[in-house]
């Protein structure tokens, strides 16, 4: 039962053709056989905004598919999806309002722009009728966003966590395997392409937390500001601190963690460096990997893994959004798919809460390097117990300059503010020579 | 912006009220707000078919819904989607084709009845219109077929390989982790309601096979019948063969390996117990989880876990369908979701083959009881020198019950011919003791 009626063209505009930008169009020509086929359409690249026009580019496109102003590519009648792959949050927030605005299709990886202004985008969105797909913002090629949005649609989710960034966890990876600091491999990872020129982004857990928050509000239903959360990188970490998760035999990573308590109807996104188990399986992603933990109430604990980033695999989830975009173009009403979504459950929009740092209990690990003189073991407990955090193990040692000692702790279960307020109590105390290394001990049950 | 105006009911057929159809039913009930908030549509089960009216049952359903014939169901003009969850071969074949002639939708679970007729339902599917949904088919809740369907729909899969049948694993997991025999943790294994009272559709690879068949036909296109694969069961292992994988770093595993060489176009199914490295995370997998690696070109190598089997889990990924169910009852005409599908690339239904037991190449572990006699080395030897087996290692050891001496040999590359060849000779060689243990050696890039 071959087909011999001409198939319908799907006309696509690229706003940005950087790396992301050039996997995709690659992609498509390479297999466009193999879409037509099973999509029952042409995917057809009819419009790419670049940055400029007169650059020399690997890829031979047709001169006049190109422009430079991608508000062109969003406006343009005949363009039905626009992918924006320019990321900023700025002028792609502008291209990708006017494209639903006029109820189009929008495919974007920009992980930034949906966390600051993920709200206005949704609005827009229902408002038009237009749809919005971001598989590739979260997780490159792992199908997580799908995951959540429809293959895991029967289930609430207590707790979501995992490792979100790729570059930390390649740094965090190569530090262990290595035995450098930070600094020698946050070198090697540039070198590599791992990181970024500036690596603030990445290493500070901004990119963590902007992904958290777009996994937090397909499970939740609510955009939660980086300012609600608590987020920290891993520029603090050293040897000392791989040698002691080795000797306990943990793991270090960058988690990102969305809790809720359905019962207190909270919700709490943190992004720290965390000591897990070497016995779990989150714990032996390594490399630029990522890895999410999905608890749901019906599924129980399912767990993802793939490269985090890149050109192929972040092409592979925009053209996965591309395909889905079909069905839309296809006459699909399937509000899961529109700026209809709602991943709520009923009359929660106004009682669910993100949690304050007062209520967030966690364990910690804390190393603080401190003078080698007598007494300053008691002036560090002192802190922590002026503060109400109670210690389950010390271990004080010479320091690995020989110039001062560190006391490693670890902690039971203490509130978040607690913690920062004896933070700041160690800044102001004379025998403390840098701020604490804290890292989080993650306990999941799973 | 709530709607005001009542949503459209989709109505429902059960066929089947066992473990599966009771979860179903439940989580249906207990987030009917939930999923009409994110559907638009009322689920609705309108009507079920059981095998005994009269039997007593813990869920009260009002009994006017209830019938014996699942026919009824599934020929009921009223009923849009008929759920598939009695499990068996032969009259869940003539529901789902009674069904699916009526151009309705389907929702199976049901692995045996695909691997075996996926063919001939399929077709029906796309001869009258009709649509099959079979999440729960693979891997309990864990959303591979629709990340293989869907997510990953840019990539060609080289190698798809995992842990698919949960009893299996319970078993490799407590033998090692107790030391017990196969016998005495099978019996734990059915005392938990893990292993069932006829357990060899589980313990002999066939299940996993069958599971095996369909995600090699959404990867490639083509159904494989179980005739066609190499399927090995773990009833043979012991703890010898434990001794050997923890000294050596591996853990032992029954998996499925879906093989596709595109230069050869040549694609293979196997079922067999491999020892894989500690580090793999797949290796880790315990317990009753499932684990699935699937290698894309465009995405690189992905991983998914989860419970795989279970009436929540199971129950997990039959909602999902019905929600994607709802998609093309709201007039989707998602190529991806109908009788339509066709996951091959163009022009290769007819060169793909099966790889012959010749063409596979695999690195074995093989133990050998024999008699402890002089010259039994060389006579073990010599077999499988005879057979084109190359030895890559040997040690022999004393039987640990005393009467005789273990062989333990690993291999170089050698055909599936070759050691089937090999294994046969065993047979006819006196001082060879029982059927020799073999475990594939797993190599995965990754």
């Amino acid at each position: 039962m071959k087909a011999s009626k001409s198939k319908p063209t799907v006309n696509i505009g690229l706003c940005g053709f950087g790396v992301v930008g050039q996997g995709v169009w690659r992609h498509l020509k390479e297999k466009s056989e193999v879409f037509e086929k099973k999509l029952g359409s042409l995917f057809k690249i009819s419009r790419v905004a670049v940055r400029d026009m007169a650059k020399e580019r690997e890829i031979d496109l047709d001169p006049s598919l190109l422009c430079e102003d991608p508000l062109e590519v969003a406006n343009d009648p005949e363009i039905q999806i626009v992918c924006e792959l320019m990321g900023g949050t700025e002028i792609a927030r502008e291209v990708v309002l006017a494209a639903l605005s006029k109820g189009k299709i929008v495919v974007t990886a920009n992980k930034a722009l949906l966390c600051f202004h993920g709200k206005e985008i949704f609005e827009a969105a229902r408002k038009h009728g237009g749809h919005i797909f971001f598989e590739a913002s979260v997780a490159g090629g792992i199908p997580i966003i799908k995951a959540l949005r429809e293959g895991l649609i029967a289930n609430r989710f207590s707790l979501i966590y995992g490792i979100l960034n790729g570059t930390c966890n390649f740094i965090l990876t190569h530090m262990e395997k290595e035995g450098q600091s930070y600094e020698v491999i946050l070198d090697e990872a540039k070198r590599l392409g791992y990181a970024e020129a500036d690596e603030a982004l990445d290493v500070d857990g901004w990119d963590s937390a902007h992904k958290a928050s777009i996994l937090a509000f397909l499970a939740h239903g609510k955009w939660v500001s980086t300012d609600e959360m608590l987020v920290e990188g891993i520029r603090e970490i050293t040897q000392e601190d791989f040698a002691y998760a080795n000797k306990f035999g943990y793991s270090i990573k960058l988690l990102a963690v969305i809790t809720r308590d359905f019962e207190t109807d909270r919700l709490f996104i943190n992004v720290q460096p965390t000591l897990i188990s070497r016995r779990k399986v989150l714990a032996n992603v390594d490399e630029v990997y990522n890895g999410i933990c999905v608890c749901g109430d019906v599924v129980g604990t399912t767990f993802y893994m793939g490269e985090g980033a890149g050109q192929n695999a972040t092409a592979s989830a925009v053209i996965a959004d591309l395909a889905d975009a079909v069905s839309v173009l296809n006459g699909s009403k399937h509000p899961l798919f529109s700026g209809e979504i709602s991943p709520v459950e009923p009359n929660e929009e106004n009682s669910l809460k993100v949690s304050t740092l007062g209520e967030v209990m966690s364990k910690y690990y804390i190393r603080v390097a401190v003078m080698d003189i007598p007494g300053v073991l008691a002036k560090v407990a002192t802190i922590l117990s002026n503060n109400g955090v109670s210690i389950a193990s010390v271990l004080q040692q010479e320091g690995t300059d020989g110039t001062g000692a560190s006391i490693v702790l670890t902690t039971h279960k203490t509130s978040e503010e607690a913690i920062q307020k004896m933070v700041k109590d160690f800044e102001t105390t004379d025998s403390v020579l840098s701020p604490p290394v804290l890292l989080k001990i993650g306990e999941f049950e799973d």
